[in-house]
């Protein structure tokens, strides 16, 4: 049994927790990344067909059988790279059918990967073609979708994105109204403006604002009553070569914790590589490798509620990696296609090469 | 044989060449990357004892097998990721017996990998801590030590850090006068400051100026009589957080030639992941995916005076990779652990995981 493996003269670490990922999706967005280089903008790219709903097309078309191959294989990756829980979010569907396939998606994996796979419904991530204005797609979302979904034991969080191009504070109230009363909530918040979305995260309890690039020193400290945790996302900042920087300053006065997650995403964060969204943090936020480390284990295990992982104690998950490292460091200040030796989840040695 | 291989439905590219590499070292810095995020610069860390000093003690310390299996298992990573040419520099030694070890190192990886592997001599990395001043370490390695390792068959090109905190071009320019007359020169210039790189380049017809973030658009007009081509390197420029961007308006504009590298190294870009430097050189110096292509075959082998590598035409060596893409773009538009399905050099299939 484990208690007697023998890891060798390796380095064990907590499993990483990626509390924020958008990781179930069809299609490929590669020639718009080549597009934006010769100098196209998001609106061109978006003006010919592409940008989210380009994946809301393909994840739509795509089968059940198509995008569990694909999630099973970016979780295969995430596996080997440290990540032992993970958190998935609808959101490429905008309909009952392709959201419900999404999510019944991430349900079949973590029953057959036996592992933690919290379940967030991003109905709310923008407003699907079919539908004339933000208000009545939420209505539908309100009174169509999201009952079905409760019901069949989908959803444990549900997620909004509160920004100018998306849906505004006001717009989202009645929605989260409704869904607050069954699940907590969780806010795409302050990514590319200031959108007021602190006041809401306040009115529902939020269990985490995501992003917050633009939320101010002010409005962080209504955060601390209410336990919510900020979720600093390096990878979407680098890709999108944003400028302004989450207030980390106030954020380590005011004693708020944070987490730091992927948002791995075919468009604003196409990056499948835990350690180097680690190394991003440090480089784009400026986070010390301390923070990084309590970020993507104690603090994400807070956002997703699991108040027995992100810690190495008596009485937690013996969730753990081990590595061949020198110091932990290794992973956080070296970029290359780190792997550990091995995966251990809730005690028992994980076979990452035969998944 | 090769001509009757069936690789599938994927996708071939030219072998990728490195051009300006620092891949044989020993130790680990990944401590004064934990110290930098806590706020300490690199003058403090190098007060203690660290940066590049630490290297070369620790390069000087290790044996040649050390330092061999260390620069092998590096290159085999590298191969994953569809390099297939490589230079290494010296420069971790500043002495005769350490720097010939690592290049000694270099070339018997060479042999033994069946690889071709430019061997640069960069001896005039930094002074070496033994002497009192710049002029009398060049002086010692133009009389000591090029002269042993030319005669060895160990230096195909020589390199100078032209710097404020390395050597003045006035004080490489004896130095360059020597072995100039033996092999072709490198510059590492314009990395932190205007350095007056260019004119030695000049003067030297150099093979490349490297870094070049300071470089002006007039100094760059002169190097077009030269055929001297720019290479950048934007590991070294996110890694160090630069903000002074190489001048490639005006590179495109004169139509110079300019290369992509990894500048592979522990202190400055400690990043052995090739396509995320291919990454980093849109993200961080805005280049187009194709030029980004061309800056790692066609115009980095051009650098190592390669004429039959780099492109993918009749005569040229038959150096390629296959890879699982939908499209080429993708390993530049995608952060992942990417590796080839197959690996070919000069014709011949390179079994990668045998190594």
């Amino acid at each position: 049994g484990l208690a007697h493996k023998d890891f060798g003269a390796r380095g064990i670490l907590p499993g990483f927790i990626d509390c924020h990922t958008h990781m179930i999706f069809a299609g490929n967005r590669s020639n718009e990344f080549v597009l934006r280089q010769q100098g196209y903008s998001y609106a061109d790219i978006q003006a010919q067909g592409g940008g989210i709903y380009s994946t809301v097309r393909a994840t739509r078309a795509a089968s059940f059988q198509t995008l569990y191959d694909l999630g099973r294989q970016r979780i295969t990756q995430a596996l080997r790279q440290g990540v032992t829980t993970f958190e998935i979010k609808s959101g490429y569907g905008l309909n009952l059918e392709a959201e419900q396939k999404m999510l019944e998606v991430a349900k079949q994996l973590s029953s057959d990967l036996k592992l933690t796979i919290h379940k967030t419904f991003l109905g709310a991530h923008v407003k699907a073609p079919e539908f004339q204005d933000n208000k009545r797609y939420l209505n539908y979302l309100s009174k169509e979708v999201f009952p079905v979904l409760i019901k069949k034991g989908l959803v444990d969080s549900v997620d909004g994105f509160c920004e100018g191009i998306a849906f505004s504070a006001d717009e989202l109230e009645p929605f989260f109204q409704i869904c607050s009363e069954h699940v907590p909530i969780r806010i795409h918040a302050d990514q590319l403006s200031q959108t007021g979305s602190v006041d809401l995260a306040c009115q529902f309890k939020a269990l985490s604002i995501d992003h917050a690039e633009y939320t101010s020193a002010t409005e962080l400290s209504q955060l601390k009553e209410n336990d919510t945790v900020v979720v600093l996302l390096p990878g979407a900042f680098y890709h999108l070569r944003e400028t302004q920087c989450p207030p980390i300053k106030a954020l380590r006065e005011l004693q708020i914790p944070f987490a730091v997650a992927s948002d791995y995403n075919p468009g604003s964060s196409p990056i499948l590589n835990f350690p180097f969204i680690m190394n991003l943090a440090c480089n784009q936020f400026n986070l010390t490798v301390d923070e990084v480390f309590v970020g993507v284990t104690a603090n994400a295990a807070t956002v997703l509620g699991l108040v027995n992982k992100g810690k190495l104690l008596p009485s937690f998950d013996a969730d753990f990696t081990v590595w061949d490292v020198e110091h932990p460091a290794d992973l956080v200040a070296q970029i290359k296609p780190w792997q550990c030796h091995e995966v251990v989840v809730k005690g028992k040695v994980y076979d990452v090469h035969s998944i």
